[in-house]
């Protein structure tokens, strides 16, 4: 075994472009430390990472629990590595704290992605805000684009906040749905439909397939009334079945399809700059307020505040000048 | 003509409990002032009034250019006058900026309302950033609160950021479509359907009413693909023409049924206050923005960074880290 607390931040930025997963599986539990001296060791290794990343695609998948995204997952990416590429997973689950890990149980479904040697598979640490969740997966996906993963999947159930923050760090958006459509929408976030670039109706096999049918019939008309993607990517609908592989090919081409036509645009390295500054200004903010906002007196001071102005006896705007006056 | 740099925070006071227009007219120019002296006498006057707001119905009305925002403002109003109800319409128009006021445009257009004693309509100032429209308009409505008027209107053409600041004030939002549904939408924001409370087809009249039940049968089939609302509200379907006012009583009624639904089940009250947190979180973000990022260095500093983020050269999490320690 290797003597993980020996490895210099040299040691592990080779294993990473070796491809070594057992390093890299190493890093990424650096990255998701909350320990300050792990987390500046992570930030070397990143940043020596730095000019190996960003040849990835990224493609977040959605869904709520059901839906089928880990049999999904293993048949696509059954398909996608005998062109030659290599495949990272990422779960992105909330209710991975307390199961210990759905993932392990995706991992069985996974049977054969999980043993091949192009394929790394990964639940992200739920950490203990939401904010949290997607800035270590951001910085998980820069250390497996490092190591030449081609293809990231990060893996959402469609039921809270993480689905937006997965959506600002994909190139691609896919949301696996049934063709009890309306029904399962029930669970999921408004908004959702609207980020997708594609809406994969799963299930379709056997007597399921005249339902998938009219639920994709029912999808495409619906869209034609929503505004249009600012990629200038038409969101598609097709049926697939992750079970008999029937679609599959497909969705692939699809997805190859948005590729080319946003590079061609320069939508998708423009879409990539936006989520990287994004990504500084959501992570900047998140520091001054905790810098400020989690010492013991402002915190108390801001509580009374919220209460003073839900029960409307001061305005936002008053209770913010005293806050700030008190502040500086 | 009355003084007005005469007069006192206590006479501003008096006069928009008194409902004097030439006085709330002045008191909303106070605030939307960017002299600091006229900033926290507003905030005084506002202050005061704070005990008198809260007993509006907000309804926040878009759609493009076109689609006869104003006209169903006229129309719908003239409906409710005479149910004994104050009504206010403010305009969050991003163009009036260059137009000087295309509002002015709107008051010809909203003849009968424009000359009713029981309502007050002006534009809201844009501004000089895209927060400062959503605050002043929030203030605006807490001062027509005061001034007794029961229901406010708040219109904007949805093509910008603007209606989800809207949105975020209102109690009730309306999307004004026309019957050429798909192509307009060309225009708006992906996100927009998922706002609305109810989708009103409009100029429903002559030889249009056919392509207006059609239009408003394919959204009804569209929307129940939607997850709901978190209000518990189903999305409604209307025509209606302002023109002729064909409609309108029922929209009305739709819009007094979704007070009631949503007052009964408590999410009337939940939501305005979280809209109230919402807005102060917001404006005290900005205003720690405003004092840090504005300084000219870490301005300076903050650009240099952002260009070394997009070009790959530092992560986001690296260059937070060394502003962190540049400010403290």
């Amino acid at each position: 075994m290797i003597e993980f607390n020996a490895l210099k931040t040299d040691d592990f930025v080779k294993g990473i472009l070796d491809g070594n997963k057992i390093i890299i599986s190493r890093a990424i539990t650096l990255l998701e430390s909350s320990l300050h001296e792990h987390q500046q060791k992570a930030n070397i290794i990143l940043q020596q990472c730095l000019p190996h990343t960003g040849n990835s695609m990224r493609i977040g998948i959605t869904g709520v629990p059901g839906a089928g995204k880990s049999t999904f997952i293993e048949s696509i990416g059954n398909l996608i590595i005998p062109t030659g590429k290599k495949i990272a997973v990422l779960a992105v689950d909330p209710t991975s704290k307390k199961t210990g890990g759905s993932i392990l149980g995706d991992k069985t479904r996974m049977e054969i992605l999980s043993k091949d040697k192009n394929v790394f598979i990964r639940p992200t640490a739920a950490g203990n805000y939401l904010g949290g969740i997607a800035f270590k997966t951001r910085e998980t996906i820069l250390l497996l684009e490092a190591a030449g993963y081609d293809v990231i999947f990060i893996e959402t159930v469609g039921v809270g906040q993480n689905e937006t923050a997965v959506y600002s760090m994909v190139d691609f958006f896919l949301l696996l749905l049934l063709a009890s459509a309306g029904d399962e929408l029930q669970g999921m976030k408004r908004g959702i439909m609207e980020m997708a670039d594609i809406i994969c109706i799963n299930k379709c096999d056997g007597d399921n397939v005249q339902r998938c049918k009219i639920a994709k019939a029912e999808f495409k008309r619906a869209l034609h009334l929503f505004p249009p993607n600012e990629s200038g990517w038409q969101t598609q609908v097709e049926t697939c079945s992750a079970l008999t592989g029937d679609g599959l090919k497909n969705i692939w081409e699809n997805i190859l399809q948005h590729e080319q036509l946003t590079k061609e645009t320069g939508y998708f390295n423009k879409n990539r700059k936006q989520q990287l500054l994004h990504w500084f200004h959501e992570q900047l903010q998140q520091q001054m307020n905790r810098h400020f906002f989690e010492k013991p007196f402002l915190k108390a001071k801001l509580a009374e505040y919220e209460a003073k102005i839900t029960t409307e006896e001061i305005t936002p705007s008053q209770a913010v000048n005293e806050i700030m006056s008190m502040i500086f």
